[in-house]
């Protein structure tokens, strides 16, 4: 009963909602979306969810294809695509560009067409090159979106951006979506205060989309939003500004500091994570343009003795401390490096890790309602409506013989 | 209301063709099949195309796999089988010959039992090595035949040749049903000449199968067919044969020539393609089982010599201009060599693939459908009585809130 | 008619099972189950196979995911496993470790919980290593019941062993049904004389899990079991104590030999087959441990001299002779080593083999049925019910139009 009251008034909740633009179109990038865009996502995810935990099935294609496109190793974000598309009845395709030709030096317009002739939706990772994940996927986009228009493709398949070089879309609206559950709702997220900050680990050349889909997002929602990172550690400074305006207009605020602890200092919230400096990715990305392998393993070499300036970097229980309370919520978009567990030196002491594990699978636990929601919003017209279909038509997702 | 007459008069079509030996059947070769059974893949994947186009579920499956077994990379037809299995309703399982135990000696016969206790269709693409892949398919349907009257499988899994060293099935009766399309009905094919010619790449070793399937299946129609190629180019003799009868039977000719001009003059339909000699693909596969890689090598390197001299066989836009009023309908099964884009010098000129592209895309969303249909005659007795089941079920492929 | 009193018959049995420990459980090794939970796996089997027979589906799910996990390779498990899910209504998920992120450092509990977001199922094959595999598959199993309780994953999903270092259940359990039918009746097998026996084969290496599978679970069923094999080719110690207790238990013998023809005189199934030495195994799954693959190597050509002592321990003419009235029925997993065939000198002869394929074949054929009964016992509290819904529901698998 408890179930269905929720269920009705999210229902309810986004019949309030304008998502007339999502429909047929793309998810690129949080900032392109509109404020009832981004609510509109995570109240489906919640309702697709409430549906799942009811027993109720959520298919709403009696087949179609989502085609997945990986350019970059991925457990997580691959299985976490695989399920949404499973929840609304897509059967998941992967084109692992090994298996294929798109090696052969195929354009991309062509594969994308002769991909897509059954496709829904079309799931990218693209996160290695500065410049070019987000770039491949408007490609991909523009190249169906025309197809479609030609006859080529009875469907429009719209895309969902599963990490590029900018945004982490799926991650961050995931990452906030825990985030408003931890808080009770959207509106007691006004106020509190968001550390993301740089940490050390022992790898190198990881991506910013995460810190930057995450200053991106979180000024959106009136936080008091910190960047904290080593000197030279700097992310793309067009995101930057987007943090910046984003504060202004939704009564936040957003600053930049070379000082760790003044981010943690009663942070409500602390995100620390390691990654490359952007100016490095930029110049790693020319490298591997030009095929320098030599550069290559020079800037490697330099980027790890960089970071390694940069061990006091952590998420110690020291650090803890000086959170709100000493109680900070601890968020990461997995696998952390953990100090003594997963190597020795890493982003986060093994006991505050382990304090927050539960919290942080249930983070994670958001991403496959969170990509369904953007499916649904991006092929219905009327999401509210088909909700509510859903649960009248009362489907078993597995077989309930005791009804 | 146009769409459903359409249908109405495809059913009528398909109910008047004898396609009672298809079912249960497998699909090696075109010519193996009778004018019926060829019209009926076409009107089944025109009648499926209508279906899906308002919003009918096609599922005919609920449970049940479709293996595929591709021994060379591919990414258009594989993504064609998993659309066509994933529109009847079956579930792709790919046998990955990397990751099976295939590559530790176990029998073809073994194997095929193994993956096909629940397979209703199994997918072969095997065009490497001449004289080996339409046999390994038929040894391959033999022993699942086999194992269907022993008791071993449930049901008889039918095949579908997804590309063999003979012929590409699925591709040109894909192409053909493209052309039907562009002429408008299948009789406005008889008396139309059609170029299947050569052309320059720099790469070597291309299979045959194309341009033997499509001298095998266009001279059915009562077209003017004409094989240009170099000398010592020549395909395989009993598929010219073939064509030959073809031809004579259909009351339209068939002609070989070493003139690539001839053969696009006046012509209202050109495939310009490159493909390796007969003889140097029976030599590479003696290579391959003898081991002989010094061998190898020597032939790739004299046959990329032997490319070199026929670099002015290329659909340039001068060539165009000898073709019917100079708008002969461009075909290409994909990708293409395009000069200056995909190469330096190649199969076609830029200028003239991009006046085609449209059409060249449309070519290949056929492929689905066509191998839908093979499916669809293959599993059912009936298929007309089938098709009107399902638009009389109407189930949504999408959900449609509006109805 | 008949089919569906056989039906009826099977799940008047199962309801007088008791199997409600199997609810929500995981399937590790057969000797941690209950005669009536064995019972119950055979009979939902072949109740699932009627089913299918009469072409009526028997999805259960509505969307969820399988998730496969082999640390080996694999033809023959994998499709069963896709086959059983399929046959359920759930959609496979490979997790290949090659792909993912398991092989940078992450903590299995942590992977087991991110991929089971959707998860009903998860099949694990890891058998390569002594003590590691079964103790994997309960580190998984314990992870995702944790994640279930602490909110993190909506259901729990239950495990099937698809082979470990101990045991093989579905392989043995697919056995034990082949004979079930192949005698007329599990009360058949009573006093019947099995022999499990070693056999040379040209590899080494081979896993333990089938013979300790079948010497652990055939023991059970009053059958007289011998075990067979040359001096120093010992299985886990601890298998044979569970051997020899459930002998005593249920009737029958176990027995211990090294000597062949003794196992081989008036048996009634011969299940010839090699494998590799526990202490052998033991010592090289340290050396994995230690990477020394010096020791590897040398161990490696131990082993196969060792092997090659004993090319006398065959499955030949003259030892079938042996067996009640040269008839016994001969059994192996598949795929074997046949002399003349797969080998210059094998596990069989190929005129013994080949006079045996067709039931082989049966044998294999009951692996997906034996794992779909598995997940179904652990899905649903109530089997024989969900068994009656689905007949009653009549839902045809492939559309049938003459009805």
């Amino acid at each position: 009963m408890d179930k269905k009251k929720a269920f009705e008034e999210l229902v309810k909740e986004i019949k309030g909602l304008k998502t007339d633009d999502m429909y047929l179109n793309d998810f690129f990038l949080t900032w392109e979306k509109s404020d009832d865009e981004l609510k509109a996502v995570w109240d489906v995810a919640d309702a697709l969810r409430n549906l799942r935990e009811r027993n109720i099935s959520t298919k709403v294609f009696d087949s179609g294809l989502g085609i997945s496109l990986f350019r970059d190793n991925s457990t997580r974000t691959r299985f976490s695509f695989a399920s949404a598309c499973n929840l609304l009845g897509l059967e998941v395709q992967d084109l692992d560009e090994g298996k294929s030709q798109v090696a052969h030096g195929e354009t991309v317009r062509e594969t994308a067409n002769m991909i897509s002739f059954m496709a829904d939706v079309i799931g990218i990772r693209d996160d290695m090159y500065i410049g070019k994940g987000n770039a491949y996927m408007h490609e991909v986009a523009e190249a169906v979106e025309a197809g479609n228009k030609d006859g080529v493709l009875e469907q429009r398949p719209t895309l969902v951006n599963l990490q590029c070089d900018i945004d982490h879309p799926t991650q961050c609206m995931a990452d906030a979506l825990h985030v408003i559950h931890e808080l009770g709702g959207i509106e007691n997220l006004k106020g509190k205060k968001l550390a993301m900050t740089w940490a050390y680990s022992p790898s190198y050349g990881k991506p910013l989309s995460v810190p930057q889909g995450v200053i991106g997002l979180f000024t959106r929602l009136g936080m008091e939003v910190v960047l904290a990172h080593p000197e030279g550690y700097d992310v793309m400074g067009d995101v930057v500004d987007v943090a910046k305006k984003n504060a202004k207009e939704s009564g936040g605020s957003f600053k930049v500091t070379n000082d760790m602890k003044e981010a943690f200092k009663d942070a409500d919230i602390v995100y620390p994570k390691s990654w490359a400096p952007f100016a490095a990715m930029e110049k790693r990305t020319n490298l591997y343009g030009e095929g320098d392998t030599e550069g290559i393993k020079a800037l490697e070499k330099e980027l790890l003795a960089q970071n390694a300036q940069h061990k006091d970097w952590a998420c110690t229980e020291e650090m803890m401390k000086l959170t709100k309370g000493g109680k900070a919520l601890y968020m990461h978009c997995l696998p952390a490096d953990i100090t003594g567990v997963s190597c020795k030196e890493g982003e986060v002491d093994a006991s505050v890790f382990d304090r927050y594990r539960d919290p942080l699978y249930k983070e994670a636990s958001f991403k496959p309602y969170v990509i369904a929601a953007m499916i649904l919003l991006e092929k219905f017209k009327n999401p509210a409506k088909v909700l509510e279909e859903l649960e009248k038509r009362g489907q078993d997702r597995i077989m309930d013989i005791e009804k």
